[in-house]
């Protein structure tokens, strides 16, 4: 009788971090899908006057587009995989039933693809934040000059993205720490010693 | 009988887990502080010759060192950070007992930590390979010209860098995910419904 009621106490609290990691999941997964598509439409055209021949002036226009910078391709291209990777483990969460699980490996391959995860996400959004500073405040020991004074829109929406990439990697944390403790927590299969 | 028999098994893979532990945590020890001193002694100068005033030439020395850029500062903190992290949990393995564990808070805290540090490790790491690519290649867009042309030799030991701190990236992932995958497989204590 006891017994059952642990089991019953253990279900009803699987389910419950079940709920927690699949609004989590799905947090993140908005989050980088944000990021993705600011990114991506991230383009600016500015039209500035170089000479005056006469009195007819002479304009060239120059557009800023997310594909100049390789950082912000890398960031779009993380962006998209942390999307497609959250819907699959969506996906799996919701119809692939918990029992299709060999020796614990499922939990461990879900684990380590977060963790890839994080690491790339994380790298693709520091090194956009750099690129970022370096065009707000250019370099001088570079000779590398700012060119945000120009592309203010465009720099601000490239931040947003940043912040919508660093706010999903958070979410992924959550996920894996959740996912990780419960794991430890309530498997029995797992353990040798469980009755 | 049986059960002794286990419970030996079970420390005795226990302790063959704990070896590969602090093997795979003093590799990430020694490649987060060759990433450190690499970077941190990266310096070049050159002394170009800009005119010439009757026969004397006139010369000017650059010199490029890593604090000039701000991801490369970025990256000697992180690996300096990751280093003292992998000693604390060095110290933390080797002298602390196993049994200062309140609710397996001692586990999630590391796992955390870990996690953070892979995060932040790999965010500095590819802020410098995307500056380094910057600076190797330059970008007309930005008008942002190369400058690894003059300073091959500095160009190159921030890429040994970067490539020690991925390497450190690496077996702080290793670490954690042979943590993560052997708590959960032996660890009675967190289990209800173990014996």
């Amino acid at each position: 009788m006891a017994v059952e009621k642990l089991v019953g106490y253990v279900s009803a609290r699987k389910s419950r971090v079940m709920m927690l990691v699949i609004l989590l999941r799905v947090l993140a997964l908005f989050a980088t899908i944000a990021a993705t598509v600011v990114m991506a439409l991230n383009k600016e055209s500015h039209t500035f006057a170089v000479a005056t021949i006469g009195n007819t002036p002479v304009k060239i226009t120059i557009t800023a587009k997310f594909q100049h910078t390789p950082a912000n391709i890398m960031f779009v291209v993380a962006n998209a995989v942390a999307s497609l990777h959250s819907l699959l483990m969506l996906s799996l969460m919701c119809f692939v039933s918990q029992k299709y699980d060999f020796k614990g490996l499922r939990f461990i391959i879900v684990t380590a693809l977060d963790m890839v995860t994080i690491a790339y996400l994380s790298g693709a959004a520091t090194a956009v934040a750099f690129m970022g500073e370096l065009a707000r405040n250019g370099n001088s020991h570079a000779r590398w000059n700012k060119v945000c004074d120009n592309f203010e829109r465009y720099c601000d929406q490239g931040s947003g993205a940043m912040l919508a990439s660093y706010i999903g990697i958070l979410f992924f944390m959550l996920v894996n720490l959740v996912n990780i403790f419960e794991h430890g927590r309530f498997n029995p299969s797992k353990n040798p010693l469980s009755a």
